[in-house]
């Protein structure tokens, strides 16, 4: 049975670009998991409130019903224990939990403001008028406000990943000799802005960088063959 | 055979502090191991030369030298593999070099201007004149010029340990049911401030103050009953 999932999109069907779907993605595919995609947009809130959620990724794995990307991952590893471990043990399960915050703060919270802008561009305009009037209460600044300083925040945003980069000196990833969830978390936030942005998020002999394009390249190239832009 | 750890103290024999040597303190505690401690003070150099080290923890386990508290956490994981787990698998081990960093710079990095000036004031003589000689030129600034500012400065410090409070909602300890390295990495931290200081890091209603205490009343108050400062 094909599971099914709920992504993220806007104009273009083809092109999700959720972070947190990404994760799922990527969860999905080290699972060796066929999926059959679902897109949904941001004021589709009707099609997946049967699962009771508001947001994505849904999956859907027969009659049963999961959100929430975290959540998600934990039912992949309890529900298909004989596929590949997305966290190598109980530890590597606990102590991803910390890392999925981690990469909701200082990735995904560190990524938003430099591609705000970019993210509206990229949605119809039912969808742009819930992203921003969402959205730019939370800063208190328009969408255009939040990315106009984004040369200097970049900065701080590639400063706040050097537990990441140190991590990947002496090893090639986070999950450790490959990839597991520890992996995706993180590599989520950067698919979404190469999904949607341009903006340079990484400088290129940053091990970040080399991490970033592995992950691009994992499952015969999944994320790379995704519609993005070459950054 | 009894193990023995070189130990930074001050003053007195009987206050290690450093964050470094409380995790690997904690690591013996959790695999059972017994060690006598061996008092070293920053000044002391040519004690662990022999041991290709500069700084402590330093582990002795008969003829075998290992420095570095990383290296010694993994050194006792493979060397006593039948007792309890540090990392819960492959997974954590990996995971937990990341969360090693983040407390390097989040937790160490972020108490250290809050403690400085009180480190000083433990220190022998000669160890006070090499410790403010080193660390003085880090930060352009004195010892009492970078702890001046630490009213306002916890303040970042407690926020920047979002990732961490955020885990704790959902389970006890970062290694989950209990408490594993990743938890001794953090809590390194807080037990090097809770022994040369009593400025309060935390507030008590801080899921990381509560997370906190039951790491002091672990292995029967181990790191409660090491002097310190009741905050």
């Amino acid at each position: 049975m094909t599971l099914k999932l709920y992504e993220l999109v806007g104009v273009e069907e083809t092109r999700p670009f959720s972070p947190f779907c990404w994760r799922t993605r990527m969860a999905l595919a080290h699972k060796r998991l066929d999926v059959t995609s679902i897109p949904w947009r941001f004021t589709e809130k009707a099609a997946i409130s049967p699962y009771k959620s508001e947001k994505v990724p849904v999956l859907l794995d027969g009659d049963h019903a999961v959100a929430d990307s975290w959540a998600i991952a934990n039912y992949l590893e309890d529900a298909y224990p004989e596929r590949p471990s997305l966290f190598g043990g109980a530890g590597g399960r606990a102590m991803a939990r910390m890392l999925n915050w981690w990469g909701d703060i200082a990735v995904i919270g560190g990524v938003f403001p430099l591609i705000a802008a970019d993210i509206h561009a990229h949605l119809r305009p039912e969808d742009q008028d819930y992203f921003r009037n969402s959205r730019e209460p939370r800063f208190g600044k328009s969408l255009e406000q939040i990315a106009a300083n984004r040369d200097v925040a970049v900065e701080g945003f590639r400063k706040a990943l050097d537990p990441l980069r140190l991590t990947l000196r002496t090893q090639p990833f986070v999950g450790g000799e490959a990839p597991n969830y520890a992996d995706y978390i993180l590599f989520g936030g950067f698919q979404w802005a190469r999904a949607i942005s341009d903006f340079a998020l990484l400088k290129p002999d940053d091990p970040v960088y080399a991490w970033r394009d592995k992950l691009l390249d994992a499952f015969d190239g999944l994320a790379r063959k995704s519609p993005g832009y070459p950054v």
